[in-house]
């Protein structure tokens, strides 16, 4: 592709409504234009990125087995109706009327079109496993669409469905598509985790997200270095506590005014923040309970939701309430002498010797033991895992980063199967119900994951699998030499005879112009020739990330740039 | 693809609701499901001829450069009515609100949005020429949809934009879309004609449609062999008439009762039809208008509505009109002696001694001559051309078929331009109005008109091009012989690896069932592996379309297939 022949539509000033770093990317490169809140158009530069990630994944589904459909993107509200989810799914379901007065919706999934099929088209055992996936544009009514196409409102994903006969069949499949979602992320180049994003102990069902790590992310990821682990940080159970030592000093109420937060604590009183416990109140079904932890650990919300009397979601009971209880503010609670009930977190229900609010204003209680001053308290894992923890499974430490979710892997089990009745007569002739699995696949978030992840201060960063080409080839002042463009031409055919992705910048522009616009949208491979060069019969190549600057001879330049390229097949 | 693995959703009972063969015969080989009243599932075999002929207009598009985008399908109210459409645009668009209760529509068509993108994108003539298009699910909410996905509320279109500084780069930009166009359909594999679709007087602009011949099509082509004139019959000019003969015969009154058509008048005077006249009265600004047209021609309503005086659209008058204006029926009418408006067919006006109405109930002239028993007419061209008509062109004959509208290519001028001020600089620094075309393919559509031109009572017939699978390969009870099972196993692989599409049937059905499905679902070529032929080192191959059964050497089948695929490169 020539320069002069694509749509760049680069900007030179950052949108005034991008709150990350790819929303602003993506526009100032051109590769997405905004028509309305939440909906985007992709430019030729950004669809040719989203068609790379749709050729991977397509690759690799129906390396896995399963088959290509396409749905409808209205759907009738009937089949709603009948898995219950016209009244269930909230103002996030874009409902309409048809000419005719019948409501119909634009699907932001398909799992009752998909059922409804399936019930209709499979009558055996014969006919299964069955895999149908859809690359298709959804819609979402965000009520606050944001972060560009990271939150769209309309959007493009893979949507794939699983049919199995008993739960066995639904777990291989569950497998396999695992197992794709692996390879699909491995050849986009991004830098990806494997997230459990459910305990598994709710009816055998399973469920994991593919997580991007990058720091803008929404969720806390825990996983070890070993690649054996990975977890959403909410579900990353904390290791054992270690055992707790023998008291050594005795009780003492001491002064803190002014003092409010454990690191005040910490410093006022000359003790370490892992022997300074605090006290949270959360609301439970009959008044507060007090939760106790660590002064250097955090409350997992997830795991105190699961205590029996804390009300899910976990709230903080309020000030009034705290002082009611016990007799002080949040900043001086403690355990001892309280009146309602406290679950101690294991590592909290370790420390000898420790500080904690007296319940008193402006006091605290120094040398505090448990089963000496407290009562030997009701244990739980309540706290968040930190980094160098160990692995849940044993092996090395937990590192902990943020993460985008990408893709997902879910088993249904018969949610939808059994309210549509979608059955199917097994070998002995019995109809059975099915098994279902869902996985997604946000196709057009990766894109800009993809961005959170590789970018520098000029601009994005492609992998090479995803980039719109793989290589720039730059002419310096080709309008002012015959040369330098008799030689840019021969070269651009000879990339492209060789396969290779290649865009010429044959435009009479200034070359640093060039160079920052290239940097901009990101092409990972660069190649400049100028005449001082060509005296030398030698061209200059750089690799976008952080690579320095190569004279490669002319003629060599091909083949420089092709040992140079990542192409995974997917094989790997 | 082994049929193991496939979703062969296969129906011995025609659909009750289809009316043309396309709708029946893709339900039944299970190509795509109704949802709901036009709103279709595309299944895996379906979705194979869909991404084939995406790829043909995607290669096609892409060689004439044109730049492909996606446009949210999501679009908002505003730009349809700063086009002024919002209001003109009939219920066929499908209106909605969001959670916000702003209004949006679900796009028929881009225009808006285009115009949109590139009033903000485009500020020189530098880029310029640009040509955007898209490959999308459009919805368009028909008040009656049927057909199948011949006219389907939801269907896939791709859909082009092309934007000029002026109209000579306008028509260029036309015409290289016309040539793609033509590329694009011959390499499809179906019969069809670029038709004129408009006079071309209008403002200079232009439009051709592009129809693939079939029987059910509902718009009359005609064209003749050289391939230099098309038309829809509509706006076919008929030739210039011979020269009239000099009367021989004296105008007499005959009685006929009970004859009504031109063919029972010809019969009972023993007068050719061509000698025959037909008197219609339409409904004109004062009262009815006779035309007057040789017998065995037919009234051109668009030639008849373009009379000065006459009504558009043309509305034939009342019984009751026609008696009051001439006193008879309608059906004993004629020119001799009518005190209305007459306008004549000039190939009627060329005719001697001709019979017609006598304005008497049961009762006709014969021997008439115009300019002594009635005036001398006043003439126009009245009548749709006919089968060996000479081409307006000069050249050849012309021949009339049927035709199904596939594709539009489109002068737009300025239409949205104007009204969304899409302005550019020109080289003098000028502001000017960007010259829009439009270029609309029904990706969707193709595949039904494929079906309605090449089918047989068997099932469909495939071009090989947009075929789902290229060969069928066969094996004759391989359940029960591992010597065919072996052999079909390495052909399969064999044929694989040559690149050729192959389909296996691995079930353990009948024969005879594996024929008839293989020829419901129209897979071009066919190879069949049984004992019988394996031991004399042979196999079976038949072309689908009306071949005989050729006895291959086992060794040559994959050769003897490659050598009868017909791939079209485009280039041609």
């Amino acid at each position: 592709m020539r320069t002069s022949r694509l749509l760049l539509a680069t900007e030179r000033e950052d949108p005034s409504d991008a709150e990350i770093v790819s929303h602003r990317l993506m526009i100032r490169a051109g590769l997405v234009r905004r028509l309305a809140a939440g909906l985007y158009t992709w430019l030729p530069l950004g669809l040719r990125v989203l068609r790379k990630i749709e050729d991977i994944v397509r690759d690799e589904m129906d390396r896995a087995g399963a088959q290509e459909v396409l749905m409808p993107a209205v759907q009738p509200a009937e089949l709603w109706m009948e898995s219950g989810r016209w009244d269930h799914f909230g103002p996030e379901l874009l409902r309409l009327r048809d000419r005719h007065e019948r409501d119909f919706c634009v699907g932001p999934t398909h799992e009752e079109v998909i059922t409804d099929i399936v019930r209709r088209e499979v009558r055996s055992y014969r006919q299964l496993p069955l895999n149908l996936y859809q690359i298709q544009t959804k819609f979402r009514d965000e009520v606050r669409p944001r972060f560009g196409v990271m939150r769209a409102r309309e959007f493009i994903m893979k949507d794939a469905y699983s049919f199995d006969l008993d739960e066995a069949g639904s777990r291989r499949s569950y497998e396999a598509m695992r197992d794709a979602y692996r390879r699909i992320f491995a050849r986009t180049g991004l830098d990806f985790r494997v997230v459990e994003a459910d305990s598994g102990a709710i009816g055998g069902s399973r469920s994991e997200e593919f997580h991007v790590l990058a720091e803008s992310g929404e969720d806390d990821i825990a996983f070890n270095d070993a690649g054996t682990y990975a977890a959403n940080l909410e579900l990353t159970p904390a290791p054992p506590p270690p055992s707790r030592g023998p008291a050594a000093e005795t009780m003492r109420e001491v002064s803190t005014p002014d003092v409010r937060t454990i690191s005040e604590v910490s410093r006022r009183l000359g003790v370490p923040p892992e022997r300074c416990l605090k006290t949270l109140f959360v609301e439970g079904d009959a008044g507060p309970v007090a939760l106790v932890l660590r002064g250097d650990h955090d409350l997992n919300l997830v795991k105190a939701s699961r205590l029996d009397g804390v009300r899910a979601p976990v709230a903080l009971a309020s000030p009034d309430a705290v002082r009611e209880a016990a007799g002080a503010g949040p900043g001086a609670v403690g355990p001892v002498g309280l009146g309602v009930p406290v679950v101690v977190d294991r590592w909290a229900a370790a420390a000898r010797d420790f500080v904690c609010g007296a319940n008193r204003d402006d006091a605290h209680l120094a040398g505090v033991n448990w089963g000496r001053d407290a009562p030997e308290p009701a244990t739980a894992d309540l706290r968040n895992a930190i980094e160098g923890d160990p692995s849940p499974d044993g092996r090395g430490a937990i590192s902990i980063r943020r993460g985008i979710e990408v893709g997902h892997v879910f088993q249904l089990g018969r949610k939808y199967s059994e309210s549509m009745h979608a059955v199917c007569l097994d070998e002995s002739g019995r109809a059975r119900t099915l098994e279902m699995g869902c996985y997604g696949i946000g196709v057009s978030r990766i894109a800009a994951a993809a961005i959170e992840q590789s970018h520098d201060e000029n601009g994005i960063v492609w992998p090479d699998a995803i980039a719109p080409f793989e290589v720039a080839l730059l002419p310096v002042n080709a309008h002012r030499s015959g040369r330098v463009r008799d030689r840019s031409e021969a070269l651009y055919e000879a990339l492209r005879a060789a396969g290779i992705e290649v865009l010429l910048d044959d435009r009479a522009i200034r070359p640093g112009v060039m160079f920052s616009e290239m940097d901009l949208i990101g092409i990972p491979h660069r190649l400049v020739l100028g005449e001082r060069r060509l005296d030398e019969g030698a061209i200059e190549y750089r690799r976008r990330r952080g690579g320095e600057t190569e004279i490669v001879p002319l003629e060599e330049a091909v083949a420089h740039v092709a040992a140079r390229l990542d192409r995974r097949s997917g094989e790997g």
